[in-house]
């Protein structure tokens, strides 16, 4: 933990963007407290967060590089609610590390405010974080075991893990109950699926995706066994379009899919998605054909790693339209004559 | 103060309304900590606040009675963050006093679930307000003197404190704005009234209109002198309806406002509105004519006594409106031929 700023009042160095700061020459901070402002803007699908988290990600070693003494954020999040968003940030080796913090979107407004009305601000930190170790992990594992392809996998899931500040049933609850719902639904009907379907419940996906790197290590063996499979990890909002990053052969199987799904609201979107899920990843990178639900995140990141991310914010009849895609799709996929939706040709 | 619940962990027993607690006998809940959840109801006109808020000034008093050691109550709020929402209690010289503390919205839901899944729900509370004493507040007064009627007077405002959580920008920051500006703006234009414009900025209100309280005895020898007037009290929505409590004689002058204000989007409403705002109904209740500017409030309990009352939340445009509403008004009441709104007969 870096905290050597607590109680150390500052003056403060704004910045419009990690790309400002940046900027900054090296040792141009020495003993100030920076701030980075750069608003993240709303979109449906939630592309925006990968450009703007990098602040988040990189802000400590940017400032702390050139000298400052702690760096302050404006909330990678879209509401304008007075509560700052967490996640995850890193240290460089090479740069001393220097505590972050984020304020929330109405805070850093009135920061920006007083800036612009040409006040000298100085801020005196109090910092309370503490590490508490490492402990154990782990991924939870459940399966409907396949008849004549029970070898090959479909896979589906979301992720255990979570910031402490809400209840967290966005992120990733909803996920976890869309897709354990699945499998419940399925056993209910006494159906038996040619191919295993299997769920993982993701352990520390927060802190780096370590569930979803331990499972890839785990299975390096047979991770061509996995045909096809998604994570649910985008709160709790309509799937409105399918991604994909499939062969010619699984291409009939995937329409048929689309056609199945497109009376719930969802449209086909582009065969590019080289994303499966933030704990497929890993897999993804080693050549797992993509295939993703995209849900609706227009108020995702109002909520996202906040206090507020609790039931309320859940539709029930938005949970129902999920499983019932989640159900053509993992129906079809463990049912269907294809086997091989992408994989490259093994090296 | 009353914190003798500190520390101690107590059952809770769940009332689902005010009246529902008040049914309770006598000292049936002896230690216990009372949770009374009663959602209040989003309305246009703020209306319903009178109803709910009831829990709030006299939850503490009904739990007590009983033998309670502390009551939580649902936030008299109609969001879902997770801040709660402050505000006015009361206690009575006949009950031991208890603390009462508000959950918000997700929170008391979460204990509602728990308790409708038939968990035993025990509580800890540690609350750390303390009580700092007596202060002084005052009203700050200021005035375009009138000139051939500059003993009759018409009073605006808005008041000036606040509770501590936000920076108040809607309760009140925004009636005070838009109240000064009218007297701005008819000063920038060299105009000058046939009655005195009185602005008075009032203190105390939030803890029973003291400062209303206190005008209202400073100046009973010249009560009679105000002609008409409101206050500007509910956030800073858009102005949508009038309503007023006037006799005859002012009724076209009335009108006129009514029509000029109508491009700006506001009906007529009712003649029967007894009030002209908080610190002016110590003066409705001696005879002051009733007169609203009924502003659109469905956010205003949203943010109502949260640390989500930011200035993020106003629109400037609606600002502009009410300030134009407010003018019409001002400089139509300032100058026309009449100078009894509706004061009943002398005794």
């Amino acid at each position: 933990m870096a905290t050597p700023a607590n109680g150390v009042e500052a003056e403060v160095v704004l910045f419009e963007s990690l790309a400002a700061l940046r900027a900054a020459p090296d040792d141009s901070l020495r003993g100030k407290i920076t701030y980075v402002g750069h608003a993240m803007k709303r979109t449906q699908d939630g592309s925006s967060y990968g450009h703007f988290v990098r602040l988040r990600s990189a802000g400590a070693v940017e400032a702390g590089r050139r000298g400052a003494i702690a760096t302050l954020i404006r909330s990678i999040g879209t509401d304008s609610h007075r509560m700052p968003h967490t996640g995850n940030m890193s240290y460089s080796s090479d740069v001393t590390p220097i505590p972050i913090a984020a304020l929330s979107n109405p805070d850093a407004d009135q920061l920006e405010r007083m800036a612009q009305r040409g006040q000298r601000i100085s801020i005196k930190l109090t910092l309370t974080p503490s590490y508490t170790g490492v402990v154990e992990s782990g991924n939870v594992v459940a399966e409907l075991p396949g008849s004549d392809l029970a070898d090959e996998l479909v896979i589906i899931g979301g992720h255990l893990d979570s910031w402490d500040l809400g209840t967290n049933a966005i992120d990733d609850g909803a996920g976890v109950a869309i897709t354990m719902e699945v499998l419940r639904r399925i056993k209910e009907a006494g159906l038996k699926p040619r191919r295993t379907i299997r769920l993982v419940l993701w352990g520390s996906e927060e802190v780096g995706l370590l569930g979803g790197y331990a499972y890839a290590d785990k299975h390096k063996d047979t991770l061509r066994n996995h045909v096809i499979g998604t994570e649910s990890d985008f709160g709790a909002g309509r799937i409105w379009k399918i991604t994909r990053n499939i062969n010619e052969q699984a291409k009939p199987v995937a329409d048929k899919i689309a056609e199945l799904v497109e009376p719930l609201g969802i449209a086909p979107g582009s065969n590019s998605a080289r994303s499966s899920g933030p704990d497929l990843s890993p897999m993804n990178a080693q050549g797992f054909p993509g295939f993703r639900f995209v849900q609706d995140g227009s108020d995702y990141f109002d909520l996202h790693h906040t206090p507020d991310d609790t039931l309320d914010k859940i539709d029930p009849a938005a949970m129902d339209q999920n499983v019932a895609a989640y159900l053509v799709f993992v129906w079809m996929a463990a049912n269907s004559n294809v086997s091989d939706w992408g994989w490259p040709a093994e090296q």
